[in-house]
Order: structure tokens, then C-alpha cells, then sequence
């Protein structure tokens, strides 16, 4: 089993994805894909008068808000305009795509974090309203009946806390935490970078491997957006995936290549 | 097995629904709910400056032009926004609730007619890029593979066509052909009537029974959006469905008082 997860990023090819995804299943290779959709989202929510607020927690952490009216625009953007697209990619090459958030069947579960204790210059507040929350338990079952069938499930956030409510959650982590209760092979990320750079931007500078041992010190090389999918890693890896693999995602078979050893290999 | 259909109008108690779903369920009654989106659709595609148009055919009928950002407008709404309301609402509940578009597994397939003959001004003209079509299967082996393990499918438009593109449904002929597909003893269908009228909107005039003989028969009594729920209507029972019942989606129990005698019973 091979759980990728694709970015949200708008330079990565997605057609590309969906042609080796098929190929790789023609092989004989069993993969689950989770995908995301944030810079997306942005877009929507800007379009839609209810543009992203951001919010620096006590620990100096920056996230996302997500008011009710956030939660409902990320499920448009995540479970409705994307879910789709990627599911009606695969149908158009014969695979038999199901998408589902991880609201749906409670595939993504965890707690709620309903208060969240920021600083707004300086001063600290309790931010209630607030609909994030991080996976704990995945249900596999529910993936297992889907695969065992012949359906190739498309995975998004939000997630379910454990009363039922969605609740906006990291797509990385959970790849990471599905990779971990499906004991996956392989966790693929793919991304609109080459790797995990050791000077980021510069791609010349690509991490060609790291061992599993020392894959929480490689925290440090990571900018932006990537930091949560180096935390990914490190969470797969401690949850028996054999490797996480970060990989180009812009490029012709990228999940193949991925495999045969480009981008950076934590294993 | 009991299919319910719940329209996308803006004053149908969508919390009683619920309640009852999970009253009916505790009860061990089986069921499927179909949902639309087509209010909440059109008053998003506002917001996103691409609003509704409607074209007339040659024949004179009178339908919305689904060009592809239509379609993915459509597909924000009905799977993202509104399918994970229901799921989240059920999931709330207790209801391990499911949510899967016709797309998802194919379990509304049907073709594409990609080409509209339509009059604008008296002229004819042929249009392309529209993605709408007829569901005329539905994947049944998903559907009882999900309810045999106990999860509660929640369906929504748009259908797949024959080579997996996604197209614009009619959700309540799609609801029907899920009853007559699942042999279901009843399909209910809620909206904001307590029926079928003789008189539209005048209340008092609601046709308790129709005999199924004479469902047909009964179109002309439908206004406007309700010729779609008839004709869904006569093509259910033409299916082999137990009965279909017009029912009120603003009252308590709504899904309790149809299956007790109340709105218009087609049997």
C-alpha cells in the first residue's frame, strides 16, 4: 500500500498524477490518495467577501482561523470543487474513484480544539467559534471495504471530532496518520519542490535522504508550509510506515519516480 | 428500505429531517437520503459573478445551462457545502453517515448529452460545453456494501456519464431511480408543500391518493419545479417502487407522518 498526498498547490500536474496513478494500479499497486486544497481556498473565501484570517497562538504558532463560515467555505472548496475533480479525473481513465472528507464514515477522527488562546498585539485572547482540530484514530475499516471492493478512495480534510463535528484539520498529517493505520510501504508527499531543500529555494541544495533516526532534526530545513509536512513525516515514520518520500510534483510520473528514488527519502 | 429525498428549498426543517432519520434508524426502518442544492447553488454562483441562465429548448422546456463553471459551482454546493452539512448533521447524531455524489463509484450513471438544441430569439442554435445528462443506472453494489456495514449513504448530484465525466442530474429523478434500483418500499419526497396540489400554492387543495395507474395522468397538476418530482414520481413506481409519497419538509417527523397517510400517496 502507497498513500500519496498532493498539495494544494496550483503549479503541480495534475493530470500527470492522475496518468501514473493509473498506471501503477494497472501494475498491481495498491494506493489511497489524500489531497488537499488551501491556496485554493484562499481564493474562494477572498471571492466569497469572507477573506482567510490568521492568528498567532500564545506560543507564537501562525494558523489559520476557521470560524463556522471558514469550515463551510474549505468543505466547498476541499469536498466539492477538488474531491471532485480528482475523482472525475480518475473515473475519466477507468479508475473507480470514491471521494470522501473525512467527515464521511469518520475516516479522519480526533479532538476538537474549540478554544484557541492567541496574542493580538501583544494582549492575550481566548478565540472561541473556532472548528480545527487534529486526527487521532483513522478508519481504516471503512478503507478496507472501499479497497477490498475495487474502489480507490480520494481523501480530503475536514475531519470528524469525536462528538461529529467537522473539524478542519492538517491533509498532511492526516496522510500521515492513514499511511500509519494502513502500515503503508511508502507515504509519498508531493509538492511544487524538487525535496526537502537544505537552502530553500535553491534546488540544487535537495536532501537526498535522511535516515528514520534522525528525521525530527531535519525540522530545522523546513520553510513555510512545508514545516507541518516534515511533522507528517516524522509522525509516519514513528508510526511504522516503511518510508516518507518528499517528491516533485510538477513533473511526468512523479509517484514512479518517486519510488525509483528521486526527492528526499526518510526511511 | 426506504429511499427520502429532501429538495434544496431554503425552509424545509432540515433538523427535524434528521431527527427522524435517526428515530426511523433506532427503529431498524433502512434508508438512503438523496439531497439537492439548486436554491443554495444559484445564490453562490451569484456571489462567485457567474449567475444562473436558463435556455429554452426546441421543444420549449426550460432549463439551466450547466457550462463547466456551472459545473463546478454545482459541485461546491451539492458535495461540498450542503452533503457535508448533512454529514456532519447525521454524524452529530450518532448516524454513521456517508456522503458520496453520483460521481463517487459511479453510483449515478447515465449519458451525457452534450449538445443543446435551443431557441434564443426564434433562432435555432446547438450548444456545446454543457455537461447535463440522465441517470439510467445506479451502482447498487456500493450502495448495500456501505449499508451492509451499517454507514448511512447520503447522495447527492451530479451523476458520472458512461466515460466518467461529471454531469448535471436531476436529483429527484435521480432519487427515484435509487428506490427502483434498491426496490425500496417507499420513496418519500420532501419539499415546502404538504404536497401535490390541485390548486398550487393552495393548501387545502392537496390530492391525498393518486392510484398508480394514474400517476401519469397527474403531471398536470405540477407547477413549475414540482414536474420534475412527478415525473421522478412516475418513473419510480414505473420501476417497481412500493409507493411514493409527497410529503411536508417543514414539519416534526416529516419522514414518520408520510409513511403514517400524510401528503399526497401515490400507490
Amino acid at each position: 500500500m502507497i498513500v500519496v498526498k498532493v498539495g494544494g498547490g496550483t503549479t503541480l500536474d495534475i493530470d500527470a498524477i492522475v496518468a501514473d496513478i493509473v498506471a501503477l494500479r494497472a501494475k498491481g499497486t495498491e494506493l489511497v490518495l489524500v489531497h488537499g486544497g488551501a491556496q485554493t481556498t484562499n481564493a474562494v473565501a477572498e471571492a466569497l467577501g469572507h477573506p482567510p484570517q490568521f492568528v498567532t497562538s500564545e506560543s507564537g504558532h501562525v494558523s489559520r482561523r476557521t470560524d463556522r463560515r471558514t469550515l463551510e467555505i474549505f468543505e466547498m472548496v476541499y469536498c466539492g470543487q477538488l474531491n471532485k475533480m480528482w475523482v472525475e479525473k480518475l473515473q475519466r481513465q477507468g479508475v473507480n474513484a470514491v471521494g470522501l472528507s473525512g467527515l464521511d464514515g469518520r475516516v479522519f477522527e480526533g479532538t476538537r480544539k474549540d478554544t484557541l488562546r492567541i496574542r493580538v498585539d501583544g494582549r492575550r485572547m481566548v478565540l472561541r467559534d473556532d472548528w480545527t482540530g487534529t486526527v487521532e484514530r483513522v478508519n481504516t475499516r471503512l478503507l478496507t471495504l472501499l479497497t477490498g471492493a475495487g474502489y480507490f478512495p480520494v481523501l480530503t480534510p475536514p475531519g470528524a471530532s469525536s462528538a461529529g463535528e467537522a473539524i478542519n484539520v492538517d491533509g498532511d498529517r492526516a496522510a500521515a496518520m492513514v499511511a500509519g493505520a494502513l502500515q503503508a510501504e511508502a507515504l509519498v508527499i508531493l509538492t511544487d519542490t524538487p525535496g526537502l531543500l537544505r537552502t530553500f529555494p535553491d534546488e540544487s541544495t535537495l536532501i537526498a535522504g535522511i535516515p528514520r533516526a534522525k528525521a525530527d532534526s531535519f525540522m530545522q530545513f523546513a520553510e513555510g508550509r512545508m514545516k507541518k509536512k516534515v511533522m507528517g513525516a516524522v509522525e509516519a515514520i514513528g508510526e511504522g510506515v516503511g518510508k516518507v518520500i518528499f517528491a516533485d510534483g510538477r513533473v511526468a510520473d512523479p509517484i514512479t519516480r518517486a519510488l525509483a528514488g528521486a526527492g528526499t527519502h526518510i526511511a
